[in-house]
């Protein structure tokens, strides 16, 4: 198995070494040593001569993508019912079918078009909602772990506002179900984690986030969920939490909000100036997802704001908000959105770049899952082969340009090769 | 060649009847007769019986899409260099670009790719501009005739305003040209015809628009230009005409603003009340170009206003202002970018629906070339094959939202069959 994860990758590199500076290497050596990155090189050195050596020719080898915001049952409706806003939404659409997933014989189903989906896309990296059932979330963690993928999986904890036909019935049994599930699944898989997913502050009692944060201190996994998505949804946690200071507030009175906890908060929209600094101070990701933001009427995240405090920011795509799995368009997104938001709110917030979009989709958001994201020394071999030969072009184009393009223009037709941790996907 | 548009298609039959009504018949059948729609039927009638049947199984078929606004020489940087605003992006990206269409050789490699890729598309009509140069604009009129869509081409006129290396000498010159192109061109296709083309107010002087309504006066063709896109354009369009009353005005004060002139202009993002006045009394289409007004930060468009006041509405991909060919994407886009809107500007403006947006895809740009766009009928034979079986799901789906989630998902994979006035394109 080590063998086979030394090997050497010979074509058009392109990769962030930050988030200002994307590299771009014609015609390189990219070296994996033990599934980890050892080097971009214009020249082979010659200790790796003898490695095996694939040469790509005139395609372009990138880093794979990172999804920090995606949710397994609702793939099936993508693209579908997208007029009403979020609360209307999860009552008219998600709820109901979420609740499906009761039936593994429909989850078998759903899921599986979810996974096949997921292994032929650019991402290699995910955090994924599941439902609030175990036995699909541990049938959709078994599927994810054939894919080859390596994923974060949650079964999602709710237990108020939401019909009763999809609540669960008290904390205790939230807890218990839960406590279960990691148990079935901790140490089960190469490539699938559990990652604890209190689905967001309206749908989760105090007492359920207090039994939560005992298993998170308990298990020491990582967190998900939502934040300042939208601003009914805002009022409402304010109702509902009367002593948080402000959203993020009701996590983190839990211990749920980051440092040491290592959080990933889906949206961040309309976070306040206090709800920034805590998130900074604590290190909590913020998933970017332009697309939702968009379809639900949610607004534009400010994005400009975290990436020039460095914050940790990586993009999601928020199937069903989002109405596709592709990361490539949550780039494209995120640069569009961000160009609306500087014409229509705030002109001191300038448009998002490309090299920003294409940092937050690799190594922006692969760090929540480690040294991940880039092909800088000693990062996760995650890769992925661009063929855009069948995009054709009149003019001579670099190699920036190109990548630009392939954001743009591309599907699943042009991506001939997949590798996570130095394995092949395909 | 009559017979052959004598035909019975039969499969899941979608269209829209007007603007607030998207008729679905699954299992129905669409009878074409000399290349015009006879009608939709639940059962067939006994006197077509006799006509050639193509059973799609349970494929859609929809009307053909309506592109009022695409840049054949701009396909060539689509996707690339997108962190510019009009002006800027016009000097930078798009003026050297087509200053390249003079040469011959180059325009035969860049319009080969265009029209091979419009051919594959979804759309069966265009309004397409061309550049300054009559060889290349008379070269794609070609290459789009042999496509079998029917278009309308047009060479660009203008005089003032951009780079010498990109600008015709003189008013007189640019009307003689445009005089020798139509005389080589009014009779030459089945498919192509020739559209006026003026620039935009800030490319084209008084004495050239005096002289373009004379040849629209004598040659009695459409218009195509650009209106109330960019702030900064309209505010430089109010210095160059200190005379009119409002951008439109500039167009209106040469009879080329709609009637008798078959007007249509792109964006109208920041059209006053007055303006639209004018277009809706004069007949004006609007090309709504929701992506391009998203990538060029100009910020969007009131469609809500103009579908309220039934005015002459369609969509455009403005490419490379948009990014791609897909007016399926422009109808998705003109859905989001409306939700912002609404969210973010003006909560009176209640967002386009998809059925408003499937309509300005297909009839509401369709108007501009006749009885086009639908299956009312005595419409022209314009349709598309549909197959989204490789689009799974676990959920039975009504045949309305197979559609809505085609619109979403899809791409030129999915299209297995066109036609334009009742003959096969593939």
């Amino acid at each position: 198995m080590a063998e086979r994860k030394n090997f050497v990758l010979k074509g058009n590199i392109c990769y962030s070494e930050d988030i200002h500076l994307l590299r771009t290497v014609e015609q390189g050596y990219l070296v994996c040593l033990e599934g980890k990155t050892e080097g971009v090189y214009k020249e082979l050195p010659e200790q790796f001569k003898a490695l095996p050596l694939t040469d790509w020719g005139d395609m372009l080898i990138i880093p794979g993508l990172v999804d920090l915001h995606i949710h397994a049952p609702q793939f099936s409706f993508r693209g579908l019912n997208m007029d009403l806003e979020l609360l209307d939404w999860l009552n008219t659409n998600t709820f109901p079918e979420e609740a499906k997933y009761k039936d593994l014989d429909y989850a078998k189903k759903a899921y599986q078009i979810f996974a096949d989906t997921m292994k032929k896309s650019a991402t290699t990296r995910a955090c994924i909602f599941a439902t609030i059932h175990r036995p699909a979330t541990e049938l959709l963690m078994d599927l994810m772990e054939e894919t080859g993928l390596k994923t974060m999986v949650g079964k999602v904890n709710m237990d108020r506002n939401s019909p009763d036909y999809y609540c669960e019935k008290s904390p205790k049994e939230s807890e218990r179900d839960t406590i279960e599930w990691l148990e079935s699944v901790m140490s089960k898989y190469d490539n699938v984690t559990p990652i604890l997913t209190p689905r967001f502050i309206p749908c989760c009692t105090d007492e359920l986030m207090e039994r939560l944060s005992r298993i998170q201190k308990k298990y020491r996994i990582p967190v998900q969920s939502h934040l300042s998505e939208n601003k009914s949804e805002i009022h409402w946690v304010k109702e509902l939490c009367p002593t948080s200071r402000f959203y993020g507030d009701a996590y983190d009175q839990f211990g749920l909000f980051g440092k040491p906890a290592k959080t990933v908060m889906a949206h961040c929209v309309y976070s306040t100036h206090e709800e920034i600094d805590l998130m900074e101070e604590q290190g909590v990701f913020i998933a970017h997802c332009p697309q939702s933001n968009t379809n639900l009427s949610s607004g534009i995240a400010p994005v400009r704001t975290y990436l020039e405090r460095k914050m940790n920011i990586g993009l999601g795509t928020d199937v069903a908000g989002g109405s596709g799995e592709s990361i490539f368009r949550a780039m494209v997104d995120a640069v569009s959105v961000s160009k609306l938001r500087w014409r229509l709110l705030d002109e001191s917030l300038r448009p998002v770049t490309m090299e920003e979009a294409f940092y937050m989709g690799t190594l922006g958001g692969g760090a929540f899952f480690g040294k991940v994201g880039s092909f800088l020394k000693g990062y996760e071999f995650d890769a992925l082969i661009l063929d855009d030969s069948s995009l054709p072009h009149p003019q001579p184009l670099s190699l920036k340009e190109r990548l630009e393009r392939f954001i743009y223009l591309s599907d699943d037709r042009h991506i001939k090769g997949k590798f996570t941790e130095g394995s092949r996907i395909f």
